[in-house]
């Protein structure tokens, strides 16, 4: 193979050229091994940013990506399915969906990520459970996967290093809402993680990502495309991220919701996402073929006590007090309590789920920087959603708190975020659009 | 001042914003004193490259630019004229031009730049004169230049810094060829050299930076723009490069053929453009408002020997051996001759320049790399220009050099160059477009 020089690469694309595979591997995989210094890649990306890249393209970078470091080879497990989200605030989907997928047959052996800012991480939430480990190696998470269908851990740090690298250069050259680098991002960590079957959860609205379904929307079909030409069953469901999802924010507070859906007496947007999800993998893993069939069957996971059976049995296969599934009273919940009222009457217009996210991290119940320390215990309660009438002194929020000086801004936050008007508000329908 | 973050300003020009001066301060000026990493700076020249840069926006930083170092103070002197060329095979213009204007009482305190690569330099043809020094401290610079009306200097290495920091990431990032950072870059010198009036010589064609005359004169255009916006008094000529100027190359040589042109012997096209160049100057320094009485002056100063004078005194004056200017054959010159004739009969359709400045190169007269020494007596002389009539085995081309393996590769070279046809070609005026 006759190498370019790197100014050529980045001339080709400066015009608007559409690069091969192999002159990736030389640009992204040379970046990761050092070789390649990081001023010639910041013009590369300006210029991916500017001029945009092919849908092959961008499913060869990925792929470069996703090869940059470790690859889960889970080809030993049958039906492999994972689900991503883009992120957002409260989404404790992952605690329901998986133990579904679990007990639908399918085999889920997942890497998830902790939070960050705003956003809550999956495995903050089941660290909820005492004792619970996100540690485990690799033989032992391939077995437990095989033996009850789910095994969860944290991401490792060689699962695609060149997307940690990259993103961490588009963040100081403002190169950062790139749709092809953005949608390569998230694919190049699922395709390295291994399943054949990925349904990505696309959030839009204030409390995501993406703020608007425009947006939300080519970024799904940029995924699929791209999860579609590496040879994955892959699909997107569009969702609303505009309130937060359920009432609870906060990680005791969220696996407790996740607990009482699980049980099929959780809140109906909550419960109907999970449904919609799981049956989206149904289809996209070709195991039925009739969408209504796939949410009958989904539903079915819930009421049959089937999906609450297989997380109990996976917070024990990892060390956890699997116990508190069928007890989550004995889940460690702040004790303080505090509430923040309607000013005046009238319908909730909307509750900005940014601040909802923000209290929570005020609270104690997040983290700032990586390895901050987390309260799992602290948490916001949303009482009444957007489209409900209040009167005057109704509670809005409810606080699950410490005391502490992080209770007084947290309050603050949560005030700015309510919108009260005299009118009904139209209320965007939980899932706003699918892409396969 | 209220200082934005980088990120968002490399954002700004990403989105095709105009950055005011204090912005370019921060950015290129941080960047020059080390605050500003180069990942971050190669990212906004790419967002430079791709979305452009407005006038005033280009003026202020090349303002930045010349401020990043060193500025040579000329207001004690009078009528301070500069020229510069855009670089170009066999130029040595400025030997001629620059005793020329000191004859017409303006005054010349110039720097000038060696020769890289194919483009040849001032100061190395000037260093054909034993004993001639380009290195003078500044108030003796000052003073010869008042006395004699011309000094003549190496360029300082702290001479607008951010352009020496800034063309070396670009050369490495794919981002050169961009017209307001090739402007600004040529202007920041120059602004930061002094001089109250600047005639910009743009070389266009084969042998230039610029291969056509469209992008020749945008460049002429926003450079004139530039010194304007900065209160000086600039005005461009577009010059034909497509064949080399004069008949000599190589810098003892090119000495020669300077002392004839100031001699009134010299060639037709270069004696023609000095004085263009000439009565460009005395126009734009508003010694003389009448074009033809403009080229009237100028050539007089060649006719009646005062811009000889001038360049014997100036030579002598910087510890050269100013009696060669009364004897060039005294110069020296390499003994070997070797010659490339005709392969056929026909007219010459075009003799290459690039090929002309490499073989000079091939055969040791000028420098590969920054500090390679040079061999002044090598060169070749063109005897045909395009358009003449030959016969097979007429003498095109004649070296001088001194034996060695790159007398082959100079022959090859210039052979490769040499175009014949059946029919005349179309003759190119020198003089191809004013631009004020």
């Amino acid at each position: 193979m006759s190498q370019q020089s790197i100014p050529d690469l980045i001339a080709k694309k400066r015009a608007g050229g559409e690069h091969t595979r192999a002159e990736l591997e030389q640009l992204i995989g040379g970046y990761t091994r050092g070789e390649v210094p990081d001023y010639q890649v910041s013009a590369w990306l300006m210029a991916v940013f500017l001029n945009g890249m092919a849908p092959q393209e961008t499913a060869d970078l990925t792929l470069v990506m996703a090869e940059s470091g470790d690859q889960l080879d889970l080809s030993s497990l049958p039906n492999t399915v994972d689900k991503h989200s883009t992120g957002g605030v409260g989404d404790k989907t992952s605690l329901i969906l998986t133990p579904m997928l679990a007990a639908l047959g399918l085999t889920v052996a997942k890497m998830s990520g902790r939070g960050l800012a705003h956003t809550g991480g999956t495995i903050d939430k089941l660290e909820s459970f005492p004792g619970w480990n996100p540690e485990l190696p690799e033989d032992r998470f391939i077995a437990q996967a095989r033996e009850i269908g789910l095994s969860l851990v944290g991401q490792s740090k060689d699962l695609a290093p060149a997307d940690g690298k990259l993103y961490a250069l588009r963040d100081v050259t403002a190169t950062v809402e790139s749709l092809p680098l953005i949608a390569s991002s998230i694919m190049s960590k699922k395709i390295a993680s291994g399943a054949q079957t990925i349904v990505l959860d696309v959030k839009s609205g204030a409390g995501a990502f993406m703020k608007t379904l425009d947006d939300s929307r080519a970024l799904a079909r940029a995924m699929v495309d791209i999860g579609t030409r590496a040879g994955r069953n892959v699909r997107a469901v569009l969702t609303d991220m505009d309130t937060p999802l359920g009432h609870m924010a906060g990680n005791s507070l969220e696996v407790q919701e996740a607990i009482a859906t699980l049980n099929g007496t959780g809140p109906a947007d909550l419960t109907e996402l999970c449904v919609t999800l799981a049956a989206e993998v149904l289809l996209a893993a070709g195991q039925v073929a009739d969408p209504a069939q796939a949410r009958e069957r989904a539903a079915r996971a819930l009421q049959d006590g089937s999906a609450l059976a297989k997380l109990e049995a996976f917070v024990t296969a990892q060390g956890g007090d699997g116990s508190l599934v069928r007890n989550p009273e004995g889940l460690d919940v702040a004790p303080g309590r505090a509430e923040i009222t309607a000013p005046q009457g009238g319908y909730i217009q909307r509750l900005d789920a940014l601040s909802v996210g923000r209290a929570v991290l005020a609270l104690g119940g997040g983290r700032e920087r990586k390895g901050d320390p987390v309260d799992v215990g602290v948490g916001v309660e949303t009482v009444c959603k957007p489209g409900e009438q209040v009167e005057e002194g109704d509670v809005i929020y409810r606080l699950y708190h410490r005391g502490g000086k992080g209770l007084e801004r947290a309050q603050e936050l949560l005030r700015e975020g309510i919108e009260l008007s005299g009118t009904p508000p139209e209320v965007k329908p939980l899932i706003l659009d699918r892409v396969q």
